[in-house]
């Protein structure tokens, strides 16, 4: 038998478990001073009030997700062992996925690791422990990656504020290795990481497959790239074929990364950064006449709680407006969002709501999410986030 | 002003038309005597009770969806150029989408084209009119596809059901040219196409993306296609570097076919045929304990009609049932559903539970629909039809 510390669920709040949900409620458990004793992050059986045993799970007492299934199997031991093959597991589907080793290596529930981010830019990993439970495991974790793929430097990019909702502190710092840069190849360009440094330059694989749709249509054709960050998009088309890139941004650093990664792939000639607030320069190109044959709206989250979809809403509906308005007839627009809180259905009526009001008709070629380094855990449909419209405007 | 005859909106009618919809039903029509008398399939003022103008559409008396808009502009004239200008547009986003002149050239109300379904294969070109507005419209098609593409040969399979609400004959025969067979070149197979031979043997654009999608998954794996038709998953897997390809249809014809496809394109080492019904055969399959690392269900439609849903949804939940317990632990299923009639989220959540009840866990790595020569219209949600989803079992 297991010698792990028993966790019991309260008699009629199993539903959820035996439905095979990977989350545990705190109000679903039986919450004795045992249990509130128990240090935040400890592995736990789980066993309903009828004695149905439901698997190993991180337990945190202080957590309103009070534990997180690690394995279905009563009998696991979480092991330097076990966490080699759930990683070896993530690993093969991503050597399956791509040609290249960048990619999101591991994403949490849907892997088998609740709580853990892993991004991989070759010999560098990026890693958020989102939970106590990863906190602790961390340095198991820690030597699984050096077993598997031995990387040169492991970053913790613990800045999450869902840390706080376990009790825990954000914090960025080496864990191991050193020299913590890195690249990300991609549409045949190469784009420099940097997630220790002043300025913490990071990567969204997230959005690969919309980028490749994006570049294919870019060919020939101006191209805006509105919060292009560090111009993955933009950059993209411009290695596509695209015959002029504007890069938008607020940042000065992401622009100045950006075109050092157009001089180091020799893109520079076609492509100019604009700094500036995305929304009011977009109201402004659009009053000055300025169209393009492509305009990319990929903007951070507008909506971090509940009490934000209102405001998102009319920040979608108003830059789907601007940025339509910039699209010549028979251009593209590719619109994404990536607030949690806004459903898939209401992003897209927000948008179609926003090109009604720049009189635009539209076709939408694709409604897409996140590629498949972002897998998606059957019982956890809300950890789709990422929603993206590609249309072509009349 | 235009000379069209018009067609005048009942009081309180015109919401839908006002929102810009394409489509305006019998019941929201003035069907006076002069109305009734019009010929199906004519062109069409629309006007409001309140004299706003709605643009030109098709009509046809006695069909329930009555009006097709054509055009917003009231006075637009509905004549060859009208035709030559909305198939340059079409023609000019599949260009800019593929590589090879092998795509769906026109998708009926996305492309302004209401009821008109053109698929290119090369010089062949194979249409579908399913109103009354476009089957007058047909010589004119023709000549404005001459006009752009000077097609070999112009088949119309005019055999879709819906065609009998419009009061039209189904009928397959050829409008233009000669020799009516085509290939379609697509990841490095090049397959055969005969829509006017005795097997009628056609060709799904839509699935394009999928296909790629499971071809890149399929290295080194062996593939069972089920629902095969002429091979389009399971042979490019084959030339994508499946260790061995099982094909599986009831359909003799499809089954040669896709074996002599195998053969021309070098496959045939690797490539199998068995004929049967895809849910006994994968029944049997299991039984016998078959496994590959990668499964294709891509059924028919299950649901023809809103009263099929219940017994489709029961078809679908036993085919990934089944197919599930085909696929090796870390494998790969794709399952896919073109009813109109189920829903996106609902097919899913069906496919799940299908899961669920052969006790197998699930990575969903991709939930897509049809390729982006399928466009939608954003009036027309309901004109999405295929759902897929790829996904890795445990």
């Amino acid at each position: 038998m297991s010698d792990l510390p028993l966790l019991r669920l309260l008699p009629g709040r199993d539903r959820r478990a035996k439905a095979g949900h990977p989350w545990i409620f705190s109000n679903e458990v039986a919450m004795t001073p045992a249990a509130r004793a128990l240090p935040p992050g400890c592995a736990v059986r789980v066993e309903g009030d009828d004695g149905v045993r439901h698997g190993v799970h991180h337990f945190n007492p202080h957590s309103l997700i009070a534990a997180r299934r690690l394995s279905r199997d009563p009998e696991a031991v979480i092991d330097d062992a076990f966490w080699q093959a759930r990683l070896a597991e993530a690993l093969a589907l991503r050597r399956r996925l791509f040609p290249t080793p960048h990619y999101r290596l591991a994403h949490a529930e849907a892997d088998g690791l609740p709580g853990l981010i892993l991004d991989r830019y070759g010999d560098l990993i990026a890693l958020q422990a989102n939970t106590a439970g990863m906190e602790a495991a961390t340095p198991a974790i820690l030597r699984a990656l050096n077993a598997l793929i031995a990387p040169r430097a492991v970053v913790a990019r613990n800045e999450a504020s869902v840390r706080g909702l376990e009790g825990l502190p954000e914090a960025t710092l080496l864990l191991h290795g050193s020299d913590p840069t890195g690249t990300v190849e991609e549409g045949g360009v190469s784009f420099s990481v940097d997630p220790l440094g002043g300025q913490k330059t990071g990567w969204f694989f997230d959005q690969r497959e919309n980028r490749a749709r994006v570049a294919n249509l870019a060919r020939g054709e101006t191209v805006l790239d509105a919060f292009c960050h560090t111009g993955g998009f933009g950059l993209q088309a411009a290695a596509a074929g695209a015959a002029r890139v504007t890069l938008l941004d607020r940042s000065e650093h992401a622009l100045a990364t950006a075109m050092e990664t157009a001089r180091r792939n020799g893109l520079e000639d076609r492509v100019e950064a604009v700094r500036g607030e995305a929304m009011e320069a977009l109201e402004r190109m659009g009053r000055e006449g300025a169209r393009f044959g492509v305009v990319v709206v990929d903007p951070p989250a507008f909506a971090k709680s509940r009490k934000d979809i209102p405001q998102a809403i009319r920040a979608y509906s108003r830059l789907a407006r601007l940025a339509a308005g910039l699209v010549v007839p028979g251009g593209i627009l590719f619109i994404a969002s990536c607030s949690h809180h806004v459903p898939s259905g209401e992003f897209t009526d927000t948008v179609l709501a926003g090109l009604q009001r720049a009189r635009r008709d539209a076709r939408i070629l694709a409604i897409t999410g996140a590629g498949p380094d972002h897998p998606i855990h059957p019982m956890l449909p809300e950890s789709v986030y990422l929603k993206a419209l590609t249309l072509q405007l009349s």
